[in-house]
């Protein structure tokens, strides 16, 4: 079928559900027909997590979607949704697919898959599976736009396992972060394909960060930090699985694990980008567990010339096995996160600036950080030159909350948070992360919040901490001016 | 020996594990000699979670503790960690056993556990497991009181399982609530044992608070809801294992289920009170899974007078094993929580007033609620006689991400805020939820909120946000004075 005739099939109102996963995996040819043709409005759409411009962009700047699920990190659509053009709700990634198949009031009219085969009993994925497993499942349409831009030797490397609903759940039997528990591909009844298109169309290339002095020397901290947990018996020499964010700061956190010679690690993450193939095909990871491949064409080149050696080194999963609290939980993650700011009490935010303005979501941070063996939250201390300090005295949102967090580290050093108070945390922070600049008035702040009378377990002075933005509203900098 | 000479085995500066959950199951003579003797100072004191006064207020008002993990809820505590005297990090109770096990840094001297008999292979507790497992599996020296006062028959109730540590983690194979997987005693080695304290000492009995119309119509709107959920297909008629928090609101909900004519339901929580035990005593439930009984003397008797038939309906596990992620969401638990405040985003404040001052701790309300099917926070939409709403535009401490909130109950109604984006959620609370004496001035802060600019995506104004706890400090009341 046409990408017009397919995209005919969706009408004003409708939820879709779209395949996708960090920039990768995501149909092209049906977001442009339902663009060109504008016929249908007012769509709830629902994806893995980010998809490229040309699914994300391209709705978004057709006015095309009035509410989206759950993540997105594309310009147009932030914008709509801080404008409050779009209804945008910000979900962990491992509760989208759960939430659909709990029944928990959302329906999927139709879902658009990009494959790399369609098989007698299912779908085989391109290079991510993010949430498919459960759009398929629960649509009543499936549309596949069948891409032969990926090579269809990727078939293999998918493993797809359904938890079931609760009472029948069942266990998810992962023990170690290569175990393939399931099928290559996506069950779906052949009465529920509605269309196929072909497409040739390759995904966006994500754009990688360079990385910056700084970035270098919180891998090294974080480096330092991983052999003293290993010294110290509170790690043991394989770490545990690593998941990373993605970022100049995460790409040179896993660079570090290069220098610092680790060997034969395992990754269980949701995305494996260009830092992580590399340390794959190195051997300092033996394998990657993750639910999208999202690397530049240099690497995207090198993984579809060898995708037999990769696909018994790589497996591709559902977002629901990759972040399931039970699965992170068991193997012992080792979980590496970028927060936007970070504050005294140890709360992290990860999507808001000034409290109110979304930048991408929370994504699959509190699935992995909340049940990680250890999480380590990385930033530089200061951003736009100096302006903004990353650690403030009350972050303006909390996406993790002080229960949750154990280890920030800064260029200027490691907070290792864990079993400390309050008032310890504080102080850690101050005089191990934030930037010397910030330090004298993160000081004066503490004391005086300590004064504050409102309670002493956490010492908090809300208005003095809002003053740090209200600084940022009117001269563009949290520095105090000096007398 | 003693209680005076093993207290003697306890030396300044120790880091001491003691048995007890809700106030039940904790030794009371070890602590009460080591008051006496005053001659260990500066402990740090872990627990399963609260216990009563006889451990926490004793050790409390004799100075003895200068650090306090993971939960506490007894008034001289409190009052010495708000005012500065000691350290606390209150933190999730299915992540103290995992920290002490991974061996993220705290050290156990000596455990001091309630038994209610002593095996070969290991010690059986009293009403509550809690964390003892952990404690004697990592404590140098474990001192048992052995409290005759709680029937020997007890052998049997209780079903210990060791996870192990990864990369050997093992599976947690519960599939129902009441499947028994593990031992019936905490595995010791003799050796291990320093002393055996005999005891007669009953647990404090706890205090239930009474009912209320409000409670009452809170839980009236919880069955309903639920019912509407069976209804539209959202939740199966067994609805899923009730997980539920203490006190009259959550003690009104579990008895509206028995009015609702719900039969052959699960229990699957951390502490089993007189209301939950009456249920399953009249089969509204027919089994519960929980770390502790805590019981009304009245209830008490007629729990050690029929063990036999409670064994084969009641488990006593692990708070690791009761609250674990892997084990919340795999059986689809529906987790009921009371909250101190709720926020316009749907942000909950399960520990802190004012911001700064801890009331208890976050105890299980997150294991519960992160993992949940279904998560419900109900509350009184006000307090202290309507001079403090329960319903504020932020709240003065996070425990409760936005993203991990659903279903907010007041005497009000409900809000649903399933799939809603931040404004939805907004004009639902207010609606719904929020006292008619505060929907006026909570719907001007709304709309001066959208108005300041500062982002759409979430509508918030901290200043004007803080005036609400500003009044309180200054007039005691979050009502905005009359023109």
């Amino acid at each position: 079928m046409s990408a017009r005739q397919a995209a005919g099939l969706i009408r004003s109102g409708m939820t879709v559900a779209m395949s996708g996963f960090t920039l990768t995996g995501y149909p092209k040819l049906v977001p442009e027909a339902l663009a060109e043709t504008g016929h249908a409005q007012g769509l709830t759409l629902i994806t893995g997590a980010s998809v490229g411009d040309g699914l994300e962009g391209v709705m978004a700047r057709a006015g095309l979607v009035s509410r989206r699920f759950p993540y997105q990190s594309n310009p147009t659509m932030r914008r709509l949704i801080n404008e409050g053009a779009v209804a945008y709700a910000d979900m962990h990634l491992s509760m989208l697919p759960a939430m659909l198949r709990w029944g928990t009031g959302c329906k999927i009219d139709v879902a658009v898959i990009e494959c790399a085969a369609v098989l007698e009993n299912g779908l085989v994925p391109t290079c991510s599976v993010g949430a498919s497993d459960a759009f398929v499942s629960m649509a009543d349409k499936v549309i596949v736009e069948l891409n032969t831009d990926v090579p269809e030797s990727i078939v293999g490397m998918h493993d797809i396992f359904e938890i079931g609903v609760p009472p029948s759940a069942r266990v998810i039997p992962i023990i170690h972060p290569s175990d393939r528990i399931g099928l290559p591909y996506i069950p779906c009844p052949p009465e529920k394909i509605a269309a196929v298109v072909l497409s040739d169309r390759a995904d966006d290339r994500p754009h990688f960060p360079e990385s910056s002095p700084a970035a270098e020397k919180i891998g090294g901290h974080i480096l330092r930090f991983l052999e003293d947990e290993v010294e110290a018996g509170r790690l043991p020499p394989s770490l545990g699985p690593i998941q990373s964010g993605v970022g100049a700061v995460a790409n040179a956190v896993l660079r570090s694990l290069r220098a610092g010679g680790f060997r034969g690690l395992s990754m269980y993450t949701e995305t494996c980008q260009d830092a992580a193939l590399e340390l794959l095909e190195a051997g300092v990871f033996s394998d990657v567990s993750t639910t999208a491949v999202s690397l530049s064409a240099e690497a995207q080149k090198r993984f579809y010339d060898n995708l037999d050696w990769f696909k018994q080194r790589l497996v591709l999963r559902p977002q629901e096995i990759t972040n399931h609290p039970e699965v992170v939980r068991r193997l012992g993650l080792i979980a590496m996160n970028t927060p936007i700011e970070v504050d005294l009490c140890g709360n992290v935010n990860s999507t808001h600036v000034m409290g109110g303005t979304i930048m991408n979501g929370i994504g699959g941070s509190g699935d992995f950080a909340r049940n990680a063996r250890l999480n380590i939250f990385a930033t530089e201390s200061v951003a736009k030159g100096g302006s903004i300090s990353c650690i403030v005295p009350m972050v303006s949102h909390v996406d993790h909350t002080e229960h949750d967090t154990q280890i920030i580290v800064t260029e200027q050093g490691v907070a290792d948070l864990r079993w400390c108070s309050p008032e310890e945390r504080a102080e850690l922070l101050i005089e191990n992360c934030a930037h010397p600049d910030y330090r004298p008035q993160l000081r004066q702040y503490l004391a005086s919040a300590k004064r504050s009378g409102i309670g002493r377990h956490i010492p908090q002075h809300p208005i003095q901490a809002w003053d740090w933005y209200a600084r940022v509203q009117s001269g563009g900098s949290m520095m105090e001016p000096q007398e």
